[in-house]
């Protein structure tokens, strides 16, 4: 069934976050994703969704406030059952489209060091390894800083 | 000694994120404050620190950008030896400042419902309570919605 990209509501923040833990394996997921990003920056932000409304995947991002040329993305998930099917190469491209829209030229986010698939999936969307840093959110959280130019 | 206010920095990060856990009493608190909030959001986020540097709070909060008339506050912490000496207060008013410099004229938080003191604290600073919200910030993570007119 192909999924369908809509701009985040705040309505849907409490189905993505009663499945996040779920979707990323079990790990306490939520307190990183607090409804603050459903409700202030819905604009940035996406929800796909099947034709009959069952979700598929999401993507919360923003405009920074400090540098006027750039976007970050925060957090993005696609359901276990859909991976593989481009759900979150959509999203990302609707993201890009909303940052050109907005005047940014510059998208950043980070992932794991660890995580090779996901270093592969932005490597394939065309972003940059900036650099790992070190602890980058918080002791033992290290980041691969990745950056795309639009 | 008495705390000076300034805009956080990114370089803030590291020392605020290594001691918001011992602030807190113990509680995982760093998943809910990554760096972006230094990097993205520092013009609307503040730091207290004392003369010789010493850290004394800090204050990150950001302009809605779904909400034009909006600036919404997300996490304050105050150091322990330093409570009762006025410093949220003072990074609350910079904030408020700051939010009617850019338009804003209406300031919005969250707290637990549980957390007398914090509604105090807020009740003081003259935010009214909307609502309590069940499952707000996710499954179990009731919230009191606080608002302030500018």
């Amino acid at each position: 069934m192909e999924a369908r990209i809509r701009h985040a509501r705040p309505s849907d923040y409490g189905r993505i976050i009663g499945r996040v833990n779920v979707w990323w394996g079990g790990r306490e997921m939520a307190p990183a994703l607090p409804q603050l990003f459903f409700l202030h920056f819905d604009g940035t932000s996406f929800v796909a969704e099947d034709e009959d409304g069952e979700l598929a995947g999401f993507l919360c991002g923003f405009l920074s406030q400090t540098r006027e040329d750039e976007a970050y993305i925060h957090f993005v998930g696609v359901s276990p059952q859909r991976r593989g099917e481009g759900i979150g190469r959509s999203l990302y491209d609707q993201f890009f489209v909303e940052a050109r829209k907005q005047g940014r030229s510059t998208v950043r986010c980070v992932t794991s060091p660890a995580n090779q698939d996901s270093i592969s999936f932005h490597n394939a969307l065309g972003f940059d390894v900036e650099r790992v840093a070190k602890d980058y959110d918080g002791p033992g959280e290290d980041r691969m800083l990745l950056v795309k130019r639009l």
